[in-house]
């Protein structure tokens, strides 16, 4: 299977204000995006990636010149591939508050002239995907053929069929779940505390002071890295492995593999991650919860997306999305009698198992997407 | 059932060099120390408490004067409670290293005349062993009925087996486990960095800074919490509640009721922990393993401690240490022939069921320290 080959990331401004749920408003904003394959005559085919925590417009193919630069899904999305862009054209949108592109925290708030940093507004699943639909909408796509993302995307592309129930056919939700768990808001509180308690944080205005809060960053994505593998992956892949030499005896140098692994993760993430767009992120997962708005009733939330068709794919050792969490959707789905297909996929890698390239996993995925190939062929039916 | 009353602190100094695992020596150490119920005449009713991460000597009964001054296991130890001081005279050691009395970081090395801080020797499960040991002796206690701790004290529990088994008779390990998984030290190294990469922290030696890097023990103990508890107790407890007044769309301020309960929890911790301590601690966690001088085979490494009779007692919803990692250990005993008592309580509760008062968790100890306490009638049989 080939790649999409090369591609150029492209943006396109927006200039009539974004009312956010907060009761902000983003007066003028960029998003950056990329397309994969052609979008047909009637522009039924396109197809919206949305991106998780840690990921952006680039879906997939590689930036010329530079190595080891293929998308984040590149492994799912090209020519030939479960999504396959012989037959979709495929558009990732870097999210509102990201730090990859679109109009964030690091960008000059033009009330200040100064970069937004803390001010950014906080902005929210149902946000990110009122300011995808108007780039759809310029990009002259009336309906999109299906939506499809992974754990915080997946949660957009639920929060699509809720918001914009005509302007899509297929909802994919992989890795997802209809809200966070006490316990997900409990680790993402302390990766937040970790970075604002950070005295190179400065409330948040931090670029003025020509520095990063790497340390909190650091333990941050340590903390996100516990919770993206399974307990069996990460025992399989390092267990009580030494460094080399046995135990040295120190509570501050490392002794294990895993502290090794964890602290170059951390160290890498320091690096190119911006910390307002972290707070900003985990806080549109904290806020998710579309059965809130219907008294905690999921079933009811989902009544108005009863023309759309949903696969729900979840991973049997996603100890951060379980397995149970996608079972709330599919039964809110099925209380609606709304088509969906659910795969639970056997896979020893945790929550990250969705990035990952398993047989099963992707076996599913392409005969899902094959069917809603076949549907465009018959009008917008399945045969 | 009535309270062991009014306790008082003790400390037995030590003179004779320890050796420790590290290959460093301590020459000259204190223990804190303390006692309910009374040592009968020959000396066989002692039952030593092992302390895990967080608590100390003071077990059971309260300080004078001082409202809420209850020992950590102040539910399990006491006239008629289940290890009943009625019968028992029971110890509870603070652990070399501690920051509630027994020397540790906030004392002064005798060489530089300064705070140890991070140069106090790493400690071992078995170092602390040994330190208990020469304590039981200096009391005059030959052999101990029992040795009883949970989580890291059911840890110093089994190592008192292997390392003087002919001192103990009985061993009572709630809650813990051979050693730690990857997942476990993976925790155990993200608290610690937090701690480490806090300006405050100076190194470890930041009593001379006139500081405390609290924003790091705060964080490390946030992590903690969230281990601690299970997932669905969580849920329970907090769930998705928010502060009153609903969102007010912020990544900085408290939304849900669980950030504020973990903040407050961090907050208390960090005002009475010592981050060395905490650090110290941890790596004494990472170190256990008592199969790593047998090849992994932890049958072989209990093949010592064939004359003791165990109880091992887990809690169906501990995630920290499962129900799976005590079992390994009641494997290990069942390929050695040696007599031992499992229960897997159904509690709710997680890693923290073992301190909490479960009428099924407590019936099991109850009848557990009675076949105890007949065994000390019949010459240390059971009957």
């Amino acid at each position: 299977m080939a790649s999409v080959g090369t591609v150029l990331p492209q943006q396109m401004s927006f200039d009539t204000p974004l009312a956010l749920r907060s009761g902000a408003t983003l007066g003028h904003y960029t998003l950056h995006y990329e397309t994969y394959g052609t979008l047909n005559a009637d522009a039924s085919n396109a197809v919206l990636v949305c991106h998780a925590l840690n990921a952006s417009h680039h879906v997939a193919g590689e930036y010329a010149g530079q190595e080891r630069s293929e998308g984040w899904w590149d492994n799912l999305v090209g020519p030939g591939k479960p999504l396959d862009t012989n037959h979709f054209f495929v558009i990732g949108i870097n999210n509102l508050g990201s730090c990859f592109g679109s109009t964030g925290p690091m960008h000059l708030n033009p009330q200040t002239g100064k970069p937004y940093g803390a001010d950014f507004p906080v902005v929210t699943v149902e946000d990110w995907v009122d300011a995808q639909a108007r780039l759809i909408e310029r990009l002259g796509i009336r309906q999109l053929a299906a939506v499809l993302g992974g754990s915080l995307g997946g949660m957009q592309a639920l929060a699509w069929t809720l918001r914009y129930p005509e302007r899509l056919r297929y909802c994919v939700a992989v890795a997802t779940a209809p809200n966070l768990s006490a316990q997900n808001i409990a680790f993402n509180e302390v990766a937040r505390r970790a970075i604002i308690t950070d005295p190179d944080f400065h409330g948040g205005h931090f670029y003025e002071h020509g520095v990063v809060p790497k340390r909190g960053l650091r333990v941050a994505r340590m903390i996100g890295h516990i919770t993206y593998l399974s307990d069996d992956s990460m025992e399989a892949k390092f267990g009580r492995d030494m460094r080399a030499g046995g135990p040295a005896y120190s509570t501050q140098d490392i002794e294990f593999q895993i502290e090794s692994y964890l602290r170059h993760q951390g160290d890498k993430f320091s690096e190119y991650f911006d910390a307002n767009t972290y707070l900003l992120i985990t806080r549109a997962l904290d806020y998710f919860d579309p059965a809130r708005e219907h008294g905690g009733d999921l079933s009811r939330a989902f009544a108005i997306a009863r023309q759309h068709k949903f696969l729900v794919v979840s991973f049997t050792t996603d100890w951060r999305f379980s397995p149970a969490r996608s079972r709330e959707i599919v039964k809110a789905l099925v209380d609606n009698r709304i088509d969906v297909s659910y795969a639970e996929i056997d896979a020893p890698h945790g929550h990250d198992a969705f990035l990952l390239e398993d047989p099963r996993y992707h076996g599913v995925m392409r005969a899902y997407f094959q069917r809603i190939a076949a549907s465009l062929k018959t009008g917008g039916q399945d045969e």
